[in-house]
């Protein structure tokens, strides 16, 4: 199946975890707003959907086209493709415990967002610069080594290369673009605590030299990271 | 099979959401923190959980055990519970849609706990009272009208009484606690919106008036509203 996923153009943000599945997965699909008038047909399938009956209108980007399904929700997304690209266990059981953690995963993100938007996603950085910076403060003291220890805790006790054992999940390679995007956004605060994680520093290494991941990264697919996604490196909240 | 539920057992919070389901369906549960010494086997379930092999230890509460079975994360609880007890379609395609919609709905219930954190959990409310003002105003502006108006107009285009049609899920019970707690948390701010969601008003009221629900709000087992929960009422952030 050609998959459509649906995105901002311009930045990694949510859309990158499906991004980087689609593309160990080795899935066809087309990144629908980065082409032509893709963008123009993006904001058409989201204000057709709302209101009018047409099945299952997403909230927000991104979606995922499957055939006739339109599926919303980056962690939902990624459920429906684990079991079909062997990203994710068979079994329910197992299903629903990769699912669990990339839950963790998105409420992680949701904190690292707020970092440099305290106030809420309507008003700029530039008018919440203060809290900002107190937003960053706490999020270094106490929730990234909360849900890193978390994290480096279950790599540790999984017996495998991943998280959950043996085999890669979409859960890695999420955790692949936190650290990633942890190092891009906070370059000084991420060296020093880096010596804390010692097991998804060397994670994030194994799930970049994977060659599906590693032309991926090297392509023009791959958007820079840029201060208009979720991770922003602002040098005020670094120090 | 008799569940036991693990949260905070002094507060709705997120696990409220778990509550409501398993009490339409007239599910078997135990809310475990709530008994005896059961605040002390939650945590210790947390603690021996992480780190030390035992499977799928949970990153926060809500949890459920299930048999032999433990699932967090509020929305994955309800997966899990949806299909099982009647509460969410049988086929996948519509299993996935109502996930898709509790997790907006996550989205949701995080902004409202950021209306009075906007500076991190680890912060008193006393301490960012500023902040919190502007984050409230910024999300009844903008987030409300968004949120709420996305499901209101699901609920329009659903010919049923519930937002995916005939049929209630635990979507709708979720959006019931919803426009409780909004009404609880900000009493003027809702009072003057409400005349936007007609519909979810009238869903709320049937919610609340469906047997088992009806019961469990009038029993002991409902927690009352407070401030160390999601919906807090500070008179500052209501004007």
């Amino acid at each position: 199946m050609q998959y459509q996923l649906y995105y901002w153009p311009t930045i990694q943000g949510r859309g990158e975890y499906v991004r980087l599945a689609l593309e160990e997965a080795g899935a066809s699909y087309s990144d629908v707003a980065r082409s032509g008038n893709g963008m123009a047909a993006m904001m058409k399938l989201m204000e057709t959907g709302q209101g009018k009956g047409s099945g299952t209108p997403p909230f927000a980007p991104p979606f995922l086209k499957a055939g006739k399904r339109l599926i919303g929700q980056t962690a939902n997304i990624l459920l429906y493709l684990g079991g079909r690209h062997g990203l994710a266990p068979k079994a329910e059981a197992g299903q629903l415990w990769v699912h669990q953690l990339q839950l963790t995963i998105t409420d992680l993100v949701l904190e690292i967002h707020d970092t440099h938007h305290p106030l809420g996603p309507s008003l700029y950085y530039e008018e919440q610069k203060a809290p900002a910076k107190m937003r960053s403060d706490e999020f270094w003291k106490s929730r990234v080594p909360k849900y890193l220890g978390y994290f480096e805790q279950l790599l540790q006790a999984s017996g495998g290369a991943w998280v959950t054992g043996r085999r890669l999940t979409y859960v890695d390679l999420s955790l692949f673009q936190i650290v990633e995007g942890l190092r891009y956004a906070f370059p000084r605060r991420m060296k020093a605590f880096e010596k804390e994680i010692p097991g998804l520093v060397g994670l994030r290494d194994r799930a970049a030299a994977r060659p599906n991941i590693k032309a991926y990264l090297a392509s023009d697919r791959r958007i820079a990271f840029n201060e208009d996604g979720i991770f922003r490196r602002y040098k005020a909240l670094d120090t």
